[in-house]
């Protein structure tokens, strides 16, 4: 039996591209852990955001099964692409293997994965402080992409992962850009959503802000918009947001 | 940390009843399988089926990464219950872990399996008999119900099966029953979905049945209905059939 399947295509940027949209898009996603109890791999869904290199966030609860497991093994995977319509195996779908961290209250990143985590999901505000509810980050760690039959595709972990100089720099002026663009130019991410989602219903609003794009958010809807190449330098954002407008 | 959680409800025959209808619905499941290759788990999507004594059936490439896994260690998991509309956790959900059997061409209970398949997934038919493409029975170990925050529940694999001493005659007589409604009763199918699924649009068909319950399909969508308490003498069936019409 082969281990690298026949079907294997070179894997190109614009599948990167594909694959990154795909799993930045996600509200919720399957997990699949080790199951600490019984040994079995257990799939459950878990609500996901990003952090700001690209790594996944899950919130979770102590009393759940896959808390538990990633306390005993960090090795989980996720599994972006949702059947819709038609043959589900037609569908585009991301399996990701990686490694769990748990971003504990006093961790410096705590407060801003719970910015942007709440940006995501408001209604997390309800019990993202509950003492049993913890975050972790997901550290994409290998990947393989299907894009329907026979087209399967292999990707690094790194090919998920945002590799720029101004991640740091943008992630401290995020909230600010955002709170800019809701109160000044209010109609920005309605135009971005027509322009990029080809989605012209909706209200539309500015949910994440890092240095390969952004997230938007209406309603249940969640839209990720990747920039053309990761910004090298906060100072790029305005123009990007700009030039994305026009 | 708890390893019960302290939110496990008592398992009432209701919640057993929504977690087989929600199993026995799916058209596609995501799969978790240990990795061979890596030891990581890898939670992918396969097209799902079952078999007659409520095992989930699965049609999958020996090209695949779950294939070679499964092969290695039949430990798996699938996940029922798509998110839809609103809060994703508010959804019910059911994550089962199996034991999975390979069931080679020349099993005893191939045919059925097959035939049984392609009626739930007509399109199948353009690869269910490549050489490389293998069906498994994941067998029901034990597994977990999710019904929205708070209500957790913990069933067993024997929750998830069938158990009559019907199942083989009633297999025996599949395809001649669902051939008789087709053709004698074309109505019934869509009489079923309206009064169980409570749906009054679709073109339906039966196309499954068995010692538990109907299996309707229309297009892309697929419905499940349970009988009150599975059959325990084949010759029951057309009046199960007939008072559930009335």
């Amino acid at each position: 039996m082969a281990e690298k399947p026949k079907l294997l295509q070179d894997t190109t940027e614009d599948v990167r591209r594909q694959a990154r949209v795909l799993l930045r898009s996600a509200r919720s996603l399957p997990l699949a852990t080790l199951d600490a109890a019984t040994g079995f791999p257990a799939v459950s869904r878990a609500l996901t955001g990003m952090d700001v290199d690209g790594s996944i966030v899950i919130l979770i609860s102590g009393l759940s099964q896959h808390f538990a497991s990633l306390m005993a093994d960090p090795r989980c995977s996720v599994m972006a692409g949702e059947p819709g319509k038609g043959d589900p195996l037609a569908h585009p779908r991301l399996t990701v293997q990686c490694k769990a961290e748990r971003v504990s209250r006093d961790d410096a990143r705590h407060s801003r994965i719970r910015s942007r985590f709440l940006r995501r999901h408001p209604k997390a505000q309800l019990y993202v402080d509950f003492p049993d509810f913890a975050f972790f980050r997901l550290v994409p760690d290998s990947a393989s992409f299907n894009g329907g039959f026979g087209k399967a595709y292999v990707l690094e972990g790194r090919d998920l992962l945002i590799d720029s100089s101004a991640i740091d720099a943008l992630a401290g002026m995020e909230d600010d850009a955002i709170a800019h663009m809701a109160n000044d130019h209010p109609e920005a991410a309605t135009v971005y959503a027509a322009k990029f989602g080809k989605t012209s219903e909706g209200n539309w609003r500015i949910c994440g802000l890092d240095a390969s794009g952004l997230d938007l958010s209406s309603g249940d809807s969640l839209l990720r918009v990747e920039y053309d190449a990761p910004l090298t330098e906060s100072v790029h954002l305005r123009f990007v947001l700009k030039k994305m407008y026009n």
